[in-house]
């Protein structure tokens, strides 16, 4: 089937090298130098590569509010600190994160191979994009990558009505030789804010349980959601794990939750400034056996059971298609706009 | 109103210093010595304290049954290894867990208060416990603790029927100056064996999603799971934390997936060998800022949520109560035979 008979109405196909250079146009329109815009084309970029079209072209209006309305620092210089041998703490200087994580997961990688663990504690950075590249990172240097960070009080605690937690999204992956990583990418709400608001745009329902209406009803429409307040996954563990997101990119890491996020915020539409916890890890020295083969016939049996599906394959298969990818008209010539 | 009154038809009160004693001799009437009966014994004792009975002397036929088969060490003495400044090893030397908590946690704790963070992975031990003893005496020391493990084939990954995963608790400990810390400690399954086990004991119900029948079928009857399957919490979003833990309590640290723990185990009931992870965080070294009261202020804005509440608190509100603790006439009579 031709791509033009695959594309919807509201569809248009557009390459990742222009989805780069568009992103970069019109954040360098905007004020941020060479070095910014690159690393937050590259994430857009690789976001709509892998279908996670949330995290694409979808937040280019985000991105520049925050820069239009001086939130973020286009020309951030992050300053990365090593506090121990095996602690980092990179200072974001109010810019995009994407820079800080070429900053410091490097550094971050080589200590965790040579102590066996280490993290690095993101301050003062603005996060508005998915939390698989971080960890995939750290998973092709042979380390296991973990990532949390809180994001905007969206969330109820299990059982209430009142938002407290971000939708807090948590990250993981566990390297393999010679092959991608396994990863899982999630937010600890129910779904995750961005996908509310396509669905929201897209006018589709979402599933009960999703959140609920500012009147604290159970709803399937996105817009009365996002005039009210998301769930937890996974009732009250889910909302264990989401508080427990809250506390390691908070006050862990010296940065705020959620709530104090919100407070600072200028309400503009991009990204909040916060934290991010990134620890990676050493099976090599953690381990003394062959892990790698372990661990690949575990796998293996995972994939057997009928049914199951390995957390992140979806993404590394839309990764192969190196053809142009399908982005909303209208979304497409509001980037367009915004880079002339 | 008495306790008599109290009591059901089919319990009996006995203090939480009888429940050490009575456990304790039980242990060493089997072959344990002295620090393996005292250290285990602390374990039934706490677990009943705080209300985890399926912990507590509900435990005691199993770790009896793993003593007479020669499963499990019970004069074990746990060898621990500094492998980096922040790794350590602990083989348990096939023993109850209890004793490798006891040699690792304290050197554990120092060395993340020296760095930063630090790890003790657990090899060859014997868990047949509750995960919140273990960070809680981390948070003691000012630290966040987190620990998981795995334990036998019993859940299905989302989608799938057949059993990979273990139960695979998962527990975290947040320390709070002057209080008791902020505790969750849950199965990644949607329940935990041990509660399934006491549902099917005592004909009651489980909710539908708990488990499959053995024909691949939902059911609410525990008897059926027990033959079956369990399911994951929360989807697929719980079945990728259960797979978490499965690759950091298992090939990460040396030691077994819960499917190879089933194939080695020899099936007398009692505890299956397995690994732990076990992590603590100094937010003193972490944070570089006023934690301590950040958190404090959090925690309060959680409580005042109606409807929503703090993980662990019914924990410490079971362990004030001194008094006696309700144990079914069954189990206590069972227990008294094994002690004698």
């Amino acid at each position: 089937m031709s791509l033009k008979k695959q594309l919807k109405n509201n569809e248009i196909g557009i390459s990742l090298d222009n989805i780069f250079k568009l992103a970069k146009l019109a954040l360098m329109k905007h004020g941020a130098d060479e070095e910014n815009a690159d690393a937050v084309a590259n994430t857009i970029m690789i976001a709509e590569r892998d279908g996670s079209i949330s995290h694409g072209l979808f937040r280019i209006p985000g991105y520049i509010k925050a820069l239009k309305s001086g939130k973020v620092n286009g020309r951030a210089k992050p300053i990365l600190e090593k506090i121990t041998p095996v602690i980092f703490r990179c200072n974001g200087q109010n810019g995009f994160a994407s820079l800080a994580h070429q900053h410091s997961i490097p550094p971050l990688s080589i200590a965790a191979k040579k102590f066996g663990i280490a993290i690095v504690a993101i301050q003062r950075s603005h996060h508005f994009a998915a939390l698989w590249p971080e960890v995939e990172s750290i998973s092709y240097s042979g380390l296991v990558g973990l990532t949390c960070l809180s994001y905007l009080p969206w969330v109820a605690p299990n059982g209430g009505k009142t938002p407290l937690f971000g939708t807090n999204p948590l990250a993981f992956s566990w390297p393999r030789p010679e092959k991608d990583p396994i990863v899982f990418d999630m937010a600890t709400s129910s779904m995750a804010m961005g996908d509310v608001q396509i669905a929201a745009r897209d006018g589709q329902q979402v599933p009960l349980g999703t959140g609920l209406s500012e009147f604290g009803k159970p709803t399937k429409n996105p817009a009365e959601i996002i005039k009210g307040v998301l769930l937890p996954f996974g009732g009250h563990k889910g909302s264990a794990i989401s508080m427990m997101v809250e506390l390691l990119a908070g006050p862990l890491i010296g940065e705020a939750f959620s709530y104090e996020s919100g407070k600072r915020d200028n309400g503009d539409g991009g990204p909040a400034q916060g934290g991010q916890f990134i620890m990676a890890l050493s099976p090599d020295i953690l381990s003394g056996h062959d892990w790698e083969n372990q661990a690949k016939i575990f796998f293996k049996k995972f994939e057997d059971i009928e049914g199951s599906r390995l957390p992140g394959a979806q993404r590394f298969a839309n990764r192969k298609n190196k053809g142009v990818r399908k982005v909303n008209k209208i979304l497409l010539e509001t980037v367009k706009n915004l880079s002339n």
